[in-house]
């Protein structure tokens, strides 16, 4: 599951373009227009508005800049699909984008099929190697969105108690692994972390830099279901000596007492998911946990949660991809991290403070999207994204 | 614009039925899917729940109980599209409305096709007076939803940095009258109170009573945008002398400096509408504000508001039905006002607390909606409705 | 208990001056120093405020104003002691007056000493009404915090795991009637209501006017706690049918599920006093209910709450005096309620929005400072108030 | 300044004790009674409840546990003076403290008493280590509790409008550095963090072990107001370009524009301290500053904050204990940490989640209770300590 985006030839970009933008609408066909609408909680973003921020992307940071008389397909999206980038114009109020019946998504879609043929006019010409990374950088984005589409709609379809299903047989959430519990072994030294080689990676990848290493040993398989189900069983929610201060608090105010879209039913566990509501699979690696309770969990086992450093030393010895894995390191810069200047140096690092590493990839993760040294992040307390659990020591 | 439903013949019941909710479809003629499905504020309900809840209510009120062997459309429906009826089931949380984008709006269609063939079938037989009535509260009750649909929807499109159009030249805001500024004295005595005569009535305004009321004046116009532009440019918000000291909490807090819906746009004021954002008419009168803001406006101008009784005392004397008229009596039961026992008894009698009453009806009203004893109530800073100033010494 | 200030000679207003001023003293002799200080609620101020309020007021209204070259005691205290009086320089918040350890309780009784002795010198010259008047309004207010400083001390020595005692055996709270359940009859007619005659009153009974009344009776005694206990363990709290919409919403975010200050200990109803926790006594008046609560007992006993006019009318036929008693009447103006220009106008006027009237007395009122016409007003939901039940039909 | 309990031999710890104890009392002899009762923010615990909470601590950690027949001094104690030890009856809630003016500040000073005569009796026998160690890490706690009450103290006082003086000539604020901008270079590596040797440590900064660190350099002197002012006075409040995305979502909705304590009066920058209001000395280093703050102004200077690791290892090379220094180091726990069983484990790594580190020590630190493996932690919007800034590169 690991790979990148080469450094394309013309040819190779503009086929990249049009196969990640043409993902994107594949990923729309089995909605509902109103499917399109709704933000139910202010984390989650409406599909509309995924599908037309990263189509912005392309328009304000490469058409706008780079081509020249270049006129906007309308100049009221750019604060209105505009995300976080303070230094782009004002922006849509976070917590407001479900408020916005219009655009529709016809007109949304007419956007997207503008931009693309824009774009595809200017992937076809000869282009300086900045214009060139900042597609790559657009397409990245949008595979990144791509990710948060699924996860923003599968939090949209639970709160309806129609529990809508997405598609039958969208079974990718059910995948398991080979069932071993054993452990890698890792020895103590300097090891070097970070992006080495060809390819597009993010600036809080960049930077290699060396660290040491204590003795550790990693399980080279997940948590699953079942073994959830024995902490859950086991009081686990109930038990403050497991948890940190504000993990404790969250449970409490927040009533929580198994993963998000558990439910119990005639005492049996089920699972709300794309293919809709159904019974969970013991094998399956355990899902949309927050770090607290990944951090309970291993606790409660005698174990512990990887650094982000040892995950990706061992990262070799393993398979992953099936889930996001937690780590117990902090989102912080590398040694000589800087910002880029501008817009683009918004990206991720004014994202560095409270806020935790996940490793790996998921089975909502684009194909091709995925490295070693890639740094997810979340607050602590975050589940809607296809989070899951490696346990250390 | 006085009138009602009349004890209308089984003919004249049927045919009131289709015209009722006939003209509910006739207001979402303008509507693109998407507008169904926002609720941006937690007393503004979405379009699509707005035209289930009032197909809800013959199904639940009627067909449930009057059908022998009535299957229901959707068995989810009955929580769906509950409102405050505490009495019957679960109700979706109502400030979660926005959060559903299924049923989809074409299938909330359906459902009004279903219950309007069954209500049909129903209304054709000869019926008991006891189901009778039950209709003509479920078409009052729909009428209700088509002035909120309509108010509903202006916030929609309002908060919308688009200002969508709901229709060119929907100009029933505008409509003015003629500008005279006379008071319509009464003489002090006893007079009767509440509703008497033929036809439908809601149980707020049943129980006719006397009240004995001093010497009064009341103006025979409405306060038009030129007085409150006056009032707006004198610092009538600035001055806490003139508000209620809640009213002057709610000034702060929420900043507020003008009607509902205002915008000063390049020294000019402007005023969003169902036809978008306009240049105010000097001559309409104001609307969109809360009474809060009428009572301030009343001090500064040194008189005040009618109370209720006044009010319907007065109204043969002039014209009105242009705003929704605050008064300043508190929404209070008539002297042995009691409720009626069941889902029914909700309708009114709790919410007699914390409320004011507004008399008259306004241009989102439908024909046939409206009478002198009719007593609207909203809470005191609600502006979403189409409400005005008519002053009273 | 009924009675007022009198028209007084220069004499008797010093010696009114100084009883009342001894009465809050006497009041604060079972005080501990930290006693002063807390504010557990926004509704509740701090003895110590109380105290330095009530003396600011006459260095504010009256020696500022009206003793040639007066010098302030202390500049600072104009707005630490100022209370909702907009028209007099800043304030301090409402809520944050527990968090001022300073001035300390020494100095605000030096405060006091220190006014009182300017006030007797001015109180011993011949004075024009006008001061005379600001006097004896100063001295109302001092009786009405001294009410105030009852029921706020009970708060917050009740949210204290200690239930510290003020004063053993101060029984007030649990003197009965006679239990007599009899209803007084008035008849219909045209009635006087508002203060007339002689002595003190405040502006908001003013304005002497008629009414008229429809039939009604009223009970002669309260509702005692055994009856209240009654509606409890009927399962009262828990039946919505009962409730005002706003009310049910009340009970159920606030966990509501019996009178302040009630709880229930091995299996018996326990009450806190300011004489510590005691058992209930079941023949006294039920108290620390909200406007809620004795309307969904009302409802649950098939009766009613009286208006404010009723219960003036019929107040000549029974005893009254020991809780305030909640009327089913908005706190609105009477006709021809002017407020008065400045910062005395600012006393009662704006605060007739969306709260309710009592009427009576209740133990913790002063003693003349009490008749039939006064007006005191609550919001609905609370409760820390000696606030009972009478029942009308 | 570093320094730290030694393994005492029982005269010694006995002597320990009593200095601890005394120095306590000392804090506390500027105080009046009502400045131990406020709690103006849930953060800053009543001066009271410190003083309580860490007499506690020996009560319930040691003497209950380890005194035969031992009667405790009041059995409310135990749940009214419990910090955040779930694990030791219920609590008080947090942010209630300030509402107990009971019991009073004369009943507390008996139980310091008290408690202080028994520890005094156990300490004069001959006691296993695992008591001593207990007796140790009590008076650690109690010394960080002094540097609270300061802290506490100061903010306390610092919402009052009357600027209350704690003591005249508290001059431990201004105490400036010699001026010298110079940096200290650190030659890349392997290092070993964490404590070594005899004496006190807490649990989180055991486990000595081995960190690679790159080639850096760090400044030898802090941060001076001065400095800070060019920082404000630049725009850094005001460019989000310089900050943490939580950190400008901080600043706006705090409408922070310069340090905690600081306020322009007539265009010069003045500052409240325990000495009262003065001009801010421009040669002192800047203090009450949050993690974001100190970021941004990093940022600003296009430098960096330090890792703790790097600090803890050039901090031999440079004076500190001015100023608690934020680092850009997550609180996480070192390799092999774990937590002890029972209520002492829940001392500290419960808390390792969302906090930052700060190394060093402050003016408000006691002697005998720094050194340069210590580990302090708060969250990174927090500024009531006395935080500073050191840059690195």
């Amino acid at each position: 599951m690991q790979g990148t985006f080469q450094q394309k030839s013309e040819t190779d970009l503009l086929q990249s373009f049009k196969e990640v933008r043409a993902y994107t609408e594949k990923l729309c066909e089995p909605l509902e227009t109103e499917d399109y609408v709704p933000q139910p909680s202010v984390d989650v973003s409406p599909a509309k508005w995924n599908i037309a921020h990263t189509t912005w992307f392309f328009e304000e940071m490469i058409l706008k800049k780079h081509v020249g008389n270049y006129k906007v397909f309308d100049e009221n999206f750019a604060f209105l699909f505009n995300s976080y980038y303070n230094s782009v114009g004002t922006r849509t109020l976070r917590h407001k984008r479900g408020d916005l019946s219009r655009p529709t998504v016809k007109r949304v879609f007419e956007y997207r099929r503008f931009i693309d043929e824009k774009m595809c006019d200017l992937l076809s010409q000869d282009l300086p190697e900045e214009i060139r990374e900042l597609v790559i950088l657009g397409l990245n984005h949008e595979q990144q969105h791509q990710e948060l589409f699924i996860t923003d709609l599968k939090y949209t379809l639970s709160v309806n108690p129609l529990f809508p299903v997405y598609r039958e047989n969208y079974a990718v959430e059910e995948i398991c692994e080979l069932p071993s519990k054993d452990f890698v072994k890792i020895d103590e030294g300097i090891y070097e972390i970070g992006f080495a080689g060809e390819g597009f990676y993010f600036d809080n990848e960049r930077g290699r830099h060396k660290v040491f290493l204590h003795d550790f040993e990693i399980r080279n398989s997940l948590t699953t279901n079942a073994e959830f189900i024995e902490f859950v069983e086991d009081g686990g929610y109930r038990n403050h000596f497991l948890w940190h201060s504000e993990g404790w608090d969250w449970v409490n105010q927040n009533e929580i007492s198994a993963p998000l879209y558990w439910y119990k039913k005639d005492g049996e566990w089920m699972n709300f998911t794309l293919s809709g509501l159904r019974k969970i699979n013991l094998d399956a690696p355990v899902c949309h946990v927050s770090l607290y309770e990944a951090s309970a969990f291993a606790e409660w086992k005698g174990l512990r949660l990887p650094t982000e450093f040892e995950w990706e030393i061992a990262s070799e010895k393993f398979g992953w991809g099936l889930r996001w894995e937690w780590t117990n390191s902090a989102y912080l810069p590398y040694p000589n991290f800087t910002k880029p200047a501008g817009a683009v140096g918004e990206y991720n690092g004014k994202f560095m403070m409270n806020q935790m590493v996940l490793r790996g990839a998921s089975v909502a993760t684009p194909e091709n999207h995925s490295r070693k040294t890639y740094r997810n992040f979340f607050h602590p307390h975050l589940r809607w994204q296809f989070n899951g659990i490696r346990l250390a020591k």
